[in-house]
């Protein structure tokens, strides 16, 4: 990211880029990246247009820092949840996390990384790139959990953690967009209940000498 | 849908707006809808101004039509499956088939419907309520298969079969998302398959005397 991000910037610069990308990513995520210019943010972020450029080259490396940042919010939110996610117990408290942020956002938005993946995917190469690694980064959080409980032979040996790791942030993130759109958790609870179900019901008591995980 | 769809046209005059939906559909498709103007729908489909505005009062009724279109195209083209979903072999047919379209569109894309829906749900409140009454309508077509199971005592009588539906279609959306995002069909595959496994995990025989679906 070294054509985003200066190498080394004073406590003060990294301020005034730091109030950029937050100004950049309120702004796309409420009205889209198209309809977000880069006079657009400097106004929101109350900077000069030579401190924008200073910063960023152009729109593209701010769409990158946004990325960036929404990766870093989104992920670094849930980093206390990812950490339980070798137990059922440790789902549900992540599921009911998401939910009431939801519930707090009154369903509006959608997933910011989702959001920007979808607009961005066929028209900007480099931003699909970044958002395809900050969901793995996402799904890696996910799948640690999974492994563990694998590991410690809590998890059926005919399921691949990986894969389910996969398939639970899929559906996750599906979830989002049908709450986002009906104004409604109801269907990230129903999914992220029914992904959990399946989790509940391929796990098993830990075998007598099996690492504790 | 009046206010999208005059009430009579002529056989000429349903041909003429057809194309200029489809031209539309096709680049909101390519390049989102922000991007797209009315002006590069007149000149895809090869009419004139006044024609797109015989058709259509403004961008929004245009844009109207073509979730109206791709909610006919995507849910048309399933239909043919729904009527199996009363099985696991139809699931894993319909899964096939998912999975193919992605593998022919090279993973370019995602899912017309999510786009659209991603795209306008913060913007344009009319489309949001549109594609969230498409995305019911697909659900329901994943849903009726479900239900029948349930009816005939093949479905576990603690699985609620439309919490269920809503769970496969929104897995489906967020790994279609994956798969546009890493231009790989991993992601859909992985989420399609462990779903299965799971509705698999929730059928048993038929009881007897159990009415036939």
């Amino acid at each position: 990211m070294s054509s985003t991000k200066p190498r080394r910037l004073t406590p003060k610069g990294e301020q005034t880029r730091q109030r950029i990308v937050v100004a950049a990513a309120q702004l796309m995520f409420d009205r889209g990246v198209a309809a977000t210019t880069v006079e657009d943010v400097r106004d929101a972020a109350r900077v000069s247009n030579s401190q924008v450029y200073h910063y960023f080259t152009d729109k593209n490396a701010l769409i990158r820092a946004v990325i960036a940042y929404q990766s870093d919010t989104i992920v670094g939110a849930q980093e206390p949840m990812f950490a339980r996610l070798d137990t059922v117990d440790g789902f549900r408290a992540w599921r009911d996390f998401l939910v009431a942020h939801q519930r707090q956002m009154h369903c509006r938005g959608g997933c910011p990384l989702g959001s920007l993946g979808s607009e961005l995917a066929e028209v900007n190469p480099i931003a699909r790139a970044d958002v395809a690694t900050a969901f793995r980064r996402w799904e890696s959080g996910v799948r640690s959990g999974l492994r563990s409980m694998a590991e410690a032979g809590r998890l059926d040996p005919a399921v691949d953690p990986d894969k389910l790791a996969t398939a639970t942030l899929a559906a996750l993130q599906g979830a989002l967009l049908l709450t986002q759109l009906q104004r409604d958790t109801a269907p990230l609870e129903a999914t992220l209940d029914t992904m959990i179900d399946h989790i509940a019901s391929r796990t098993r008591p830990a075998p007598d000498g099996a690492p504790v995980s």
